[in-house]
């Protein structure tokens, strides 16, 4: 199991004693389901991983129902903060205005780029900071990957290692944010998810709100690929 | 009117042209409303500035009231968005913990440290940030001043710096925050807002929730002291 180098990859710079308590930004998808597993694991019993999820207002308002069984079952705790007047303002993506179609394709398409939501990752790294900072956490983690550099420019390692010293700066005592995928392919996380035995059928990707996956959306593209490269069996059902 | 020097200070390294369109952080409060006037001048007729107000559930929720009659007055185009569920977990705080009393006395006293809410600027910039891109603007201003660097390490030049630098690589196009009170204390705010013609009276400081202002929470104390220093009258009624 690859947990220990990807880690250290992020890690291995930390200050030490630091208490492992952390605030494990979770969508309700594939990556932040794994991402929790690893989390709780990396906290042992000394420490504990507890999950945060946010209503921006996004269309696939779903996935969030979905983090809170993910949650339930692996007696992590879970909070959901209701900020969806948020999709007012964060105007002009597919993923907050349900007048523009979800673009279908590879994740990686330039059309993806009306997913974008405006600054979404600094909004929602900012209030699990301030969460961490309130529940007296010392790190924030997200499931950002290789995958999504290509599009979302506040998914990248410039980004994220410019979030981590905000967040070493914005209070009393510092809070790091910790991002172990990002250097990972999805295709890797499924791999890891295996070994932490992620119950992948309790996950949601899909940027669409219908019953099931739609599986044409860049995001079920990616995921059904993912599994693909990973050699994996895709427990996921898709309408296409 | 010192505005040339002052706007030097923070803006003099800015890539051009850059079309002067803003949005400004609006508490309602004495600096925002200077700041707002002053973005407008800067802005220009071929620029524009607009606010925005966040309600985060503030004990004090009354200034965002002053800061829609202050730009309704000034013809400056203002939106609130209503985010208060984040009161419910950036806790700890008397600002949005009602059990906790807000603290008397000086502004910098240690004691003020109580009225910290948990990485709100961090919160209230990614969300001025992603509005900015929404509505194509390529600058964020908001008013921390030097006043405010003893107590809230989110208002240090420092966090402002950083949070510049975010919000230039946060997306496809680079936005600039601006913080051109930074250097700047209280007093010279309201000499500043003297010369701007700021209507001091339409606008709330106090982090009670009374009829008038208290005149001995910390920002009352401040607000006050600002005055005197800059030998200006005071239009405040305050209950103390």
């Amino acid at each position: 199991m690859p947990t220990a180098p990807i880690l250290k990859l992020v890690l291995g710079t930390l200050p030490t004693p630091h208490k492992r308590a952390v605030v494990v930004v979770a969508s309700g998808g594939l990556d932040s389901a794994v991402l929790l597993r690893l989390m709780q694991t990396w906290a042992g019993p000394e420490g504990h991983a507890r999950a945060l999820s946010i209503d921006y207002g996004q269309r696939h308002l779903r996935e969030i129902g979905y983090a809170h069984k993910f949650c339930a079952q692996g007696g992590i705790p879970h909070k959901v903060v209701y900020l969806s007047a948020l999709g007012g303002i964060l105007t002009g993506s597919s993923q907050t205005d349900p007048t523009i179609p979800v673009p279908e394709g590879h994740y990686e398409d330039e059309s993806m780029k009306t997913t974008v939501v405006p600054n979404r990752n600094m909004i929602i790294l900012s209030v699990a900071i301030g969460y961490a900072i309130a529940e007296d956490c010392s790190f924030v983690a997200c499931g950002a990957h290789a995958g999504d550099h290509a599009i979302y420019p506040d998914c990248r390692p410039s980004f994220l290692w410019g979030m981590d010293h905000m967040a070493t700066i914005c209070h009393y005592t510092p809070i790091h944010v910790l991002a172990p995928f990002l250097e990972l392919t999805k295709a890797q996380i499924v791999s890891l998810g295996v070994a932490l035995q992620v119950p992948f059928e309790d996950t949601w990707s899909c940027y669409n709100s219908g019953p099931i996956h739609c599986g044409k959306c860049g995001t079920c593209v990616e995921r059904r690929e993912a599994f693909e490269l990973a050699g994996v069996t895709d427990p996921t059902k898709y309408m296409q």
